[in-house]
Formats: C-alpha cells, structure tokens, sequence
C-alpha cells in the first residue's frame, strides 16, 4: 500500500489506543508528509477536530500555493465539514480509505471539481466496523446524529 | 440590534484587538449563548478556528438534538469550511452579519435547506472592510487565496 495511506492508518490506530475514534489523516505536499493528524473527540473534547481538521492544523500556516499543490490522505470518506475545508483550502486531490462505513460529502468535493480515489482498503473498512459496532453512541455524535 | 449579532461582533471585536481577523460568531440554544468564538489565525497559529468554528469547539460537545435547535450568529458570510461544519451539526439557521466583502458558501447551505438571514450590518461590514484594506494577504491567506 502507498506509504502515505499507510501514515494516515498510523494515525487512526494511534486514535484508537488513545481511547478516541480511529480516523486518520495526511496532507503530502511534494512527496513529503506536512501534517498529520487524527481524530480529538474523546482526547481534547473537540467538536472539529476530525482526522482531516488535525492533519490541517497540524500543517500550520500554509500558502495557497502550497494547499494547491497538496494531496489528502484520509482513512475515511470526509464528512460535510472536512470536505468544506478541503475545498476552502483548495486541495485538488483526495484519496479516500473507505466509503463503505460512511459516506462522507464526495458529491460535493466531486461537484466542484476535486479529484477522489477510493481504495476501499480491508484494514480502514475494519478499523471503523469494529469502533461503531463497539461505541454507536460516540460515533453518531462525530458525524452529527 | 439583536442581543446575539452584538455579541458575535463583541467578539469580532476582540479578535481584532488581539492582532487577530476580526469575525465572530456565537451559537445559540433556547435563548442562551451556548459557545461563542472569533478567529484565532494570528493568535493560535489556527487554519481551522475560523469564529465559527471556534464557537462550535467553545460550545463542546452537545447531543444532535441541541444543535438541531440552534441558531448560528456570525458576523459575516461563512465559508466554505464553516459551512460545512453546520451541516455536520444541522444547524437549522444562520445569522449573518455581512456578505458584502466575503460571499461565502450560501449557496451551499440554502441548497441543503438551512435558513438563512443576512443583515448587512454597517458595524460588520466596517470590521472586515478596514481589516482587509489593511491586511490584505492575511485576508487572501484565510480565505484559501
């Protein structure tokens, strides 16, 4: 598997033995990792940092030409909010671990022209059954519901 | 003016007396401010905690039935991200100071069905207009461009 996929799974399994929701996240600029993030709910009580919001936080400051010339890895499908800021930010490409589990805001990222892959990869797919069959509750209050 | 736009300019207000992007933001639930935020770029290094979003994070974690009875107070057009982040959330309406120097995603929300009401507020359009005629690349830099 791409090295960068691998890096955001990294981050959800860390997530995970935090305690937290295993979701992870990279944004490669260049061939090299620029910020890495996972998700903050249950660690630091955040309502907005998801793994795609940490991973951008964690990347700092950066210029738009950079944000355009980025990649985003992310273990799972980007909620309406991550894909906001993916698009705020113009990241022209997102590759996706999974959408089986959750189906994230692809319609829109794709409407306004940002290029997803999807990999459907075994390990992000087991990742997320395992944490909504085990914590419904904690999972539905992440994504709003 | 609403007791909610004035605290939501307060805190643009105090934004920008900190050195910081002056838009704020307050969520309201039953009456109450339940979170308030401004804009943290210059003052935490954020690329995330736009005044939305920070009033989300202040707001903490609350159960899908709040946010679905809450009203969003923002002292101009949101953006991209912050859009997102209502959706997440379901926030049925939004207040909006201004959309007259920034034309965020309204679009978006109203195609999703979230109610919105612009009040093109002298005191909000001022804020952003002399912020942005002084500091223009920090404007372009938290907008994505």
């Amino acid at each position: 598997m791409d090295e960068f996929m691998q890096a955001a799974i990294a981050e959800a399994e860390k997530g995970l033995a935090e305690g937290g929701i295993p979701i992870g996240s990279v944004i490669v600029h260049d061939g090299k990792i620029i910020g890495r993030g996972h998700n903050r709910r249950v660690q630091q009580g955040s309502v907005v940092l998801h793994g795609e919001m940490d991973a951008f936080e964690n990347a700092g400051r950066q210029t738009a030409s950079v944000y355009r010339d980025c990649t985003l890895y992310t273990t799972l499908s980007p909620c309406p909010m991550c894909s906001g800021a993916i698009l705020l930010y113009g990241i022209p490409r997102v590759i996706i671990g999974e959408n089986q589990t959750f189906m994230g805001d692809e319609s829109l990222l794709e409407s306004r022209g940002v290029e997803l892959s999807v990999l459907q990869d075994p390990t992000c797919i087991k990742l997320m059954e395992e944490f909504i069959h085990n914590s419904p509750t904690l999972w539905n209050e992440d994504i709003g519901e």
